[in-house]
């Protein structure tokens, strides 16, 4: 039989409870559909930090390296935010993307119709509100060199933004494929008045689109960008762009959906191979009191579902059962309007393979 | 008599028209108030390229250098869209920052009552929101090295992020000090986490905040700042940061107000010079019609009396004048319900000098 062997690092707060409940959306999968798991735990993050003296050990690395695809929870916590460098929960975040070549990072932001009113957008504007942001992952300002130095006027730091023509051809052409798949409209976002880095991106997004005549392309400019998200946020299909753009941009578009507690994101490299994760944070505040909600991180399962295995009909089966605990009124805490009715993170994450 | 000598750039698109507007205003203070300005226009931007091969003439640079402050319109159009970059409307504006050393850009994103129901945001989530970006202006990427480069994948581009303690320290400590004229909290943004520029940035605002106790500061990452304003606009008062989360973050900013049509800015360098402009952009598609909003102008010239000419009296009058007028519910198109209702660009000016 063909085992899929995923990875799973729990991380730091919140991260292992939703994670488990993610487990068991593994488990009922193999019961309902015969597909077949072999998952295997590692430290990742602060945690690891704490036992191993890094937040990347290397037998992690490898179990991933060994995996078909990687489920992570959230990392990072004030415990370890005032650390040097190489001993910050996020150091070992990038490094991982970074050593796992993981260069796309991709991010739903859908609007959930029973969350509608959590979003402090207007239901009008946020209505038919259904984009997908695709951020460069292992390059730019954030792999760039980075240092100290006397100058002239005094100690000076310098961080360096490069990109080169392949790295910015493989993601925009993702992002083109992505399109396709979709309403087949691409705004690829750039500081082309400014940035060499931005004319580069926009001269190969230019060429590749000749190959996606079907593609309604547009470039936009990422202070116009962070402005039209909030202003028409319906009108977007795909958006491709940057890495630090990207960290900004889908924050913001997460944020306007009203639904950061259930949206996943994938960050995927050359073939099938990817990382899947919650867009949220470890949550340290709630971290251990079973309160946290676990739908993000399911529907990441379901997410590896379609973009790793291609089993569609099992995140069919994921997706269409959160759907359903939620239109039956379930809610954990975040989403609840009336918080003396919330569920907890277990009793949803049981609801929810109930209803696969 | 103190005779202040204002440069006038009135630019591309509906910038002269606006600018015209304000220019009344000015003469309208010049009478009640006795005070005198002395106004030249020059060439700048668009124009400037048609008519003289380069955004900022050597002229217009040396009438900004002998002025007191300078009054700008808007740059940009299509027209000069696919220039090479000597010859775009942007290399000026980059330029004229630079050469009169305006280190600092300050927008408040402040909500007009009668406006708030065009904002995508919920009226109960802007509730209160008054706040201002101060952006660092002249550093950062936007002037570091660019260029591009053979690497081992290829042909490469690369943007240079550079900030010395000396430009931090004079931005944070004029943000510190609006702060204390304000609600007195402070939200200072960067990407500590991934860049070093930001981490000596944060360095310095750790520094320099021991001079401020009353003033609550807060670190917030960039990204999450791009939520947050989303999610509790009201709850920032001042926020201060580099060049180009600035420029995404006073976007984003200016749009949620629902306000962008009204807004103003000041760049400022050290002592009181400044530059004076709405925020808004030259928006070509409508030029030349009369239909113009000339509000933000006319407060960008109340905030040139505030912050380099320190006539309170005047600016309050006009500020007045402004809010009058609105609430006697005349409206440009762009601000009206009801769109045949709305007046032009001239009679708004009129109805606002007349209201002084
Ligand atoms: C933790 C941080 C380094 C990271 C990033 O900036 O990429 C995070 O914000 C994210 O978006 O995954
Ligand atoms: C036109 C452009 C170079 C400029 C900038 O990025 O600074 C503009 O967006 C602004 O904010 O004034």
């Amino acid at each position: 039989a063909d085992v899929k062997k995923i990875a799973v690092l729990g991380g730091d707060g919140i991260g292992p409870e939703v994670v488990g409940e993610a487990l068991k959306v593994l488990k009922k999968t193999e019961e309902l559909f015969g597909y077949q798991f072999e998952t295997e735990h590692a430290l990742f993050g602060g945690i690891a930090i704490d036992e191993k003296g890094t937040p990347l050990p290397q037998e992690t690395l490898e179990l991933c390296q060994k995996a078909d695809a990687v489920l992570l929870g959230a990392v990072g916590g004030p415990k370890w935010d005032n650390n040097s460098k190489e001993l910050r929960p996020e150091t070992g975040l990038l490094g991982i993307r970074k050593a796992l070549g993981l260069f796309s990072n991709i991010r739903p932001a859908t609007v959930f119709d029973c969350l509608k009113d959590a979003s402090t957008l207007k239901p009008e504007v946020l209505e038919g509100t259904d984009l997908i942001v695709v951020r460069e992952l292992t390059g730019g300002i954030y792999f760039g060199e980075k240092f100290r130095r006397e100058g002239a006027n005094g100690e000076e730091a310098v961080d360096t933004c490069v990109y080169n023509v392949q790295e910015v051809e493989r993601i925009v052409r993702q992002a083109f494929d992505i399109a396709m798949t979709r309403g087949k409209r691409l705004a690829s976002v750039d500081k082309a008045n400014v940035l060499e880095t931005s004319r580069l991106w926009r001269e190969v997004v230019n060429r590749v689109a000749v190959e996606y005549p079907e593609v309604e392309l547009e470039h936009v400019l990422v202070d116009n960008c962070a402005m039209q998200l909030l202003r028409r946020p319906s009108s977007f299909d795909v958006i491709v762009t940057e890495n630090m753009f990207g960290d900004i941009l889908s924050d913001e578009a997460a944020m306007l959906t009203g639904s950061i507690g259930m949206l996943s994101s994938a960050s995927l490299g050359e073939g099938s191979f990817g990382l899947y994760e919650p867009v949220h944070g470890s949550a340290p505040d709630i971290a251990g009191q079973g309160i946290s909600n676990p739908i993000a991180t399911i529907l990441s399962v379901a997410l590896m579902f379609r973009l790793t295995f291609g089993y569609h009909d099992a995140a069919k089966s994921i997706e269409e059962a959160v759907k359903n605990v939620l239109d039956a009124g379930h809610r954990t805490g975040d989403i609840a309007v009336d918080k003396s009715q919330a569920i907890g993170t277990t009793a949803m994450g049981d609801l929810i393979v109930a209803a696969m």
